[in-house]
């Protein structure tokens, strides 16, 4: 076993906290420890995988590019054995969004890792890169963060912790490379074209963002460090990295002709053939969007991910935020909302030791109560698909992919028909328990669809896991809620829940 | 050839308006003559087809059902050859909406009726059912309008003639024959399950209506003549329905004891079997909303789907005011909208002639112009897919359900990349012309991408149907503007249309 980056003994494992980041060029691992609330970063190691480099042009990643990831990850596991699951968090961003079968990597990688990998949608990249810069580099200024990651670019205006505009554009140093730099000859026509495709790009964003404005810009991502790097080498440039130190960096670049022949000491080995297209990109966007100067920023992506950890430990979830705002966006009845939440609540009590759910479950459940209706601002028929749908599609801050299909997965089954097929999908997202909880949902829902709070409540109590006893107390609506539920007792069959309603 | 229902010299065919409504139970014709801006009906028929009823448990409708509505719609086409096509609307509820192979039955009326089927949606329904009845009988009171069918009910309440709530529930006279009443008899048990269910249905709606409340309550079906007439022929009561008097039929019907034993006046042969279902469904909805008399209204969705035709031709089409109000709801960029719309009339204005477009398509465009970007609501990734989802399911007051699929097909083929087998899609649903309105706001939209009114114009010429010249002229940003349609020159190709850049 590869000996620890940790020295163990320098700190207490519940101070620790890890992130990992499967990035499209590169993955990166970083353990902090926590220091009053502040993370102090203790180690990071970066491993050249070239993920995106695998995917071929239907979006298939290739065995090999596989095996260089789990070979990777396996070296990383064996670092993170002292940092405790729950505050640990493994991100995969642009090149598993893309690949086709990004969940058999998943699932291989699992046998591997302590805790799934999640993919994280654009905006929820950004939004965490910001998070990482505005706490590595504190500041009162309105800033841009430009991140250029090696398929997709996140460009976010915030201020303080709080993003304003969040964005991840389509373009990145390794796609760029391969469109354009492909044969490793560096020329000025090969800067021309990744320029038009930079500005191509931009062009949807360009002008709101010149709008919201910012004081000063900042850059997160290995194409900015190693520009910063090779200007300060070259003299072209101090702290900073200036439009005029990167034009001349261009001509220098177009001088060597061939990747074969960057040779400078900021360029580590595995950014060489990939440095070109992110300075060209790089140049471009600071002439597109007028930026003179820009500063650098060490933190980002790893470190956004772990202040989002801190604050759910904390039990400031942003995820109980973007629930609250979803719900507003969409007119959801709050009381109602808040019925289904309260009836689920407690049904969740009742049964959750038998069907072994822990918090985690109960967070999701509630999520999903404060949710089920919003799919009525579509259309009122069959609006639980709609429901479904918007929780599957919308940016919701704090949740990967595969959080939003499992809320998604228990609101679309609350109601109608349950079929045995859509069971498979449901446990493959989060075995036998995602499945318990979409049937308490229901249960909750068809007990308080007289919208009052004065119908009669129902008592659970689960015999044994599959096996269900609902009561209805006394109350309004009782035997309405008892022959609802009377009926839905072949749905529960249908997936292998007993159902009797005493 | 049948006998025209129509006195053709008493009208001019100019001043014809005519209304086919394919209902769950029966098939309806009205014709109508304008005078001064007011719809006076001066034909109509009814015939008994029974379509729900040839619905199997999976929801496909029998040849057997099938043929009995294609012979009825053969009958009714001889009566509409004097209307307009353009002032004739054919529209289909609940039992189209439920059969799984409605486009079958749709494909093959087509050869039968000079336009096309329109299935609506219930809200949609509702909505025509208020402008029908408001109509018939005008009032300034609040009034709740209740509109039992065979398979849907539609409640609304409004006022003058805008509605206020509009719903459409899942039950109805065919539908609760078929489930209480299957074998003929008449009892008090059947008559409980039937009260059991038409509660459990109202509970979602209830409470929200009771709080919006009404001064009068009003029904119009089929079922609620025939129980006025009965009441009225038993001397149970005069002009309107009352609680009293129906639950004296109630009883009345329970001691017939079977269908076969109906004889009224009132209850026509066709109406017979249902109209025990009919009436506990009215009776109980009168008691769950406290509702002791209730009026009766002659015109409903026939009369409401004229009214509409009127707005439509007069230049008041409600069609537009639901764009509007969904660009609002979505925070649609109006400015981008207008650019969008406004390239989109030029381009529609230079192809017209040359692709055979008439004023219908371009108002389509131009709806789609306006409202392609709502998905960005959800997610700025994939937002095409997000605005068509949006487009396709939510209630769009005026717009049949092909309406909102060709809508949304235009929308989500806005940007990325085409394949063929959505052209197949398209073609199916809006023919060769749907896929022209497709490409058109495809270079609307990438001639627009810089969100600016200084952007280079371009200009279209369409040589033969399939081969289209497109030019830049001098502006902002023309380059990019080039460089981005030549890059849709390969995606133009798979749709069969050679699209030159000069």
């Amino acid at each position: 076993m590869a000996k620890s980056i940790l020295d163990a003994k320098a700190v207490g494992q519940d101070e620790l906290l890890g992130a990992i980041d499967l990035g499209s060029n590169s993955f990166h691992l970083a353990i902090a420890r926590l220091d009053h609330d502040e993370v102090r970063k203790i180690a990071s190691i970066s491993e050249k995988v070239q993920l995106a480099a695998g995917l071929d042009e239907n979006n298939v990643l290739s065995e090999e590019a596989m095996q260089r990831g789990l070979d990777c990850l396996r070296r990383f596991a064996q670092h993170v054995t002292e940092v405790e699951p729950h505050r640990l968090r493994i991100v995969a961003t642009n090149a598993l969004r893309k690949a086709v079968n990004a969940q058999e990597f998943i699932r291989r990688a699992s046998e591997v890792l302590p805790k799934p990998i999640e993919i994280i949608a654009g905006r929820e990249e950004a939004r965490l890169i910001y998070l990482g810069v505005s706490h590595s580099n504190a500041s009162t200024d309105k800033r841009l963060v430009i991140d250029i990651g090696g398929g997709s670019t996140e460009f976010i205006i915030g201020q303080g912790f709080e993003p304003i505009e969040t964005e991840s554009l389509q373009m990145g140093c390794v796609a760029f490379t391969r469109k354009f730099f492909a044969d490793g000859k560096i020329t000025a026509a090969a800067f021309e074209k990744a320029a038009k495709a930079t500005q191509a790009e931009l062009l949807s964003i360009a002008k709101r963002y010149k709008k919201v404005g910012w004081d000063n810009a900042i850059a997160s991502s290995g194409t900015a460090k190693a520009a910063r790097l090779v200007l300060q080498e070259l003299g072209l440039a101090d702290e900073v990295i200036t439009l005029g130190g990167l034009e001349m960096l261009k001509q220098k670049l177009i001088k060597l002709g061939h990747i074969d022949r960057i040779e400078f000491a900021g360029v580590k080995a595995h950014r060489q053939a990939v440095f070109p297209a992110g300075v060209a990109e790089l140049l471009t966007i600071m002439q597109t969007l007028g930026i003179d100067e820009l500063g650098y920023s060490d933190g980002a992506l790893r470190e956004g991910v772990m202040y989002d950890m801190l604050g759910r430990l904390d039990d400031e979830d942003v995820r109980d935020r973007s629930v609250t705002a979803l719900a507003q966006r969409y007119s959801m009845d709050i009381k109602q909302a808040g019925r289904v939440t309260t009836a689920c609540a407690r049904l969740f009590d009742e049964a959750k030791d038998s069907l072994g759910l822990d918090k985690e479950d109960g967070d999701l459940l509630r999520r999903a109560a404060s949710l089920y209706e919003i799919g009525l601002a579509i259309s009122h028929s069959n609006y639980h698909k709609h429901s479904a749908y918007l929780l599957e599609h919308s940016d919701i801050a704090g949740f990967s992919q595969a959080g939003q299909a499992r809320l998604a997965q228990i609101v679309l089954h609350h109601r109608r028909k349950l079929k045995g097929d859509t069971l498979e999908t449901v446990e493959q997202l989060g075995g036998r328990k995602l499945a318990y909880l979409c049937l308490i949902l229901r249960l909750a829902v068809q007990a308080n669809q007289s919208r009052t709070t004065k119908a009669a409540p129902i008592m659970l109590r689960v015999v044994r896991p599959n096996d269900w006893r609902v009561s209805v107390g006394a109350g309004l609506h009782a035997d309405l809620i008892t022959a609802q539920l009377q009926t839905d007792v072949a749905q529960f069959a249908k997936w292998g829940v007993s159902l009797q309603v005493i």
